[in-house]
């Protein structure tokens, strides 16, 4: 049988080569999909093509974004004296969605890695610097994983940041909200015992 | 904030909307598409445009197909005295992934369901009917669901099969492969206990 210009056949295809999704749940989506209107799936179909022909990177942060500068670096309502330095633009959706932090942010697009050959030019780090020069910088927030390579760059950039009178800060590792310290490894602990606040 | 045109926001929104993704994995899968190129982006788009384009019911068994008759019905290698009965298309789909049946199919697109006001009408029995009127039909298995609905709908097609002189047999019911009994429900249990087969 030729299946290769089975419509069905070529979703799932497509389907799980997304993170996440398997057999099982490609299979899903498509007969999904089948009972949708034609409306409901080219507006999906639309929303993917968008995606890549409208993003671009932020100037200012190298967030992806649709307009430049992106929209937390041209909301006036943000604190522009904080740069919250992650590796990735889905930390900025991440920690925006915990809604707390007002300040603005600096995507790295990767981190330090000696194993992998990445040094620090082939992160966006240039930019970075370049918003420093400015005075109104008081504290930068290294965001970067809690990995070798997270940690090598949050230690890398502290290093290159400190002499110029910014406070350095790095985000907090402990026990996660809502999880138990049963369930916690070693070195998580050993972090939340040593990054301990008084009350 | 404007977020209404944000390609991201967009692209998240329609995929939440998918059976089994919700907010973290839309997330993932949006970032995951961020970084691949527009070529790949465009296929999974076009894949998703084509499924409505271009699929049709095949007219002999109802499943869902690119041409008429469907694939498993043009297939001369099949065995075409029995006919297995199902749901929906994804049913013959997930039969068609055991590879061991070599017969047809025929999709009912639902079950019977006295509760929501769905009689034989409106499913699609008729041209089962007319398949049946073919002297070399020989066998019938009812693989309805062992839902209510779908007891219902296999008792109400059995009681019309059974005077026109064809085998009616219904799938078994029992303990999946691979599973253990002391997790099986008690219904579970004794349909398999009723349905034991002699060694």
């Amino acid at each position: 049988m030729d299946n290769s210009r089975d419509p069905l056949k070529q979703l799932i295809e497509q389907l799980k080569k997304l993170p996440g999704i398997g057999s099982k749940s490609a299979q899903r989506i498509v007969f999904y999909l089948v009972r949708q209107s034609l409306e409901n799936c080219t507006e999906l179909a639309d929303a993917i093509l968008e995606l890549k022909q409208e993003l671009i990177l932020c100037s200012t942060c190298n967030d992806i974004s649709h307009i430049d500068p992106c929209q937390i670096c041209r909301d006036s309502g943000r604190d522009l004296s904080k740069i919250c330095v992650v590796e990735e633009p889905f930390n900025v959706h991440s920690i925006e969605k915990g809604g707390h932090y007002r300040g603005t942010y600096h995507v790295l697009h990767g981190a330090i890695s000696p194993l992998n050959g990445i040094g620090p030019d082939r992160l966006k780090i240039e930019n970075l610097f370049d918003r420093l020069r400015d005075d109104s910088i008081q504290e930068v927030i290294l965001a970067t994983n809690p990995t070798s390579d997270g940690e090598a760059t949050a230690h890398y950039l502290s290093r290159l940041i400190k002499p110029m009178d910014i406070i350095v800060s790095r985000i907090a590792f402990g026990i996660p909200v809502g999880s138990d310290i049963e369930y916690a490894d070693e070195v998580t602990l050993s972090r939340a015992i040593s990054g301990r606040q008084k009350l």
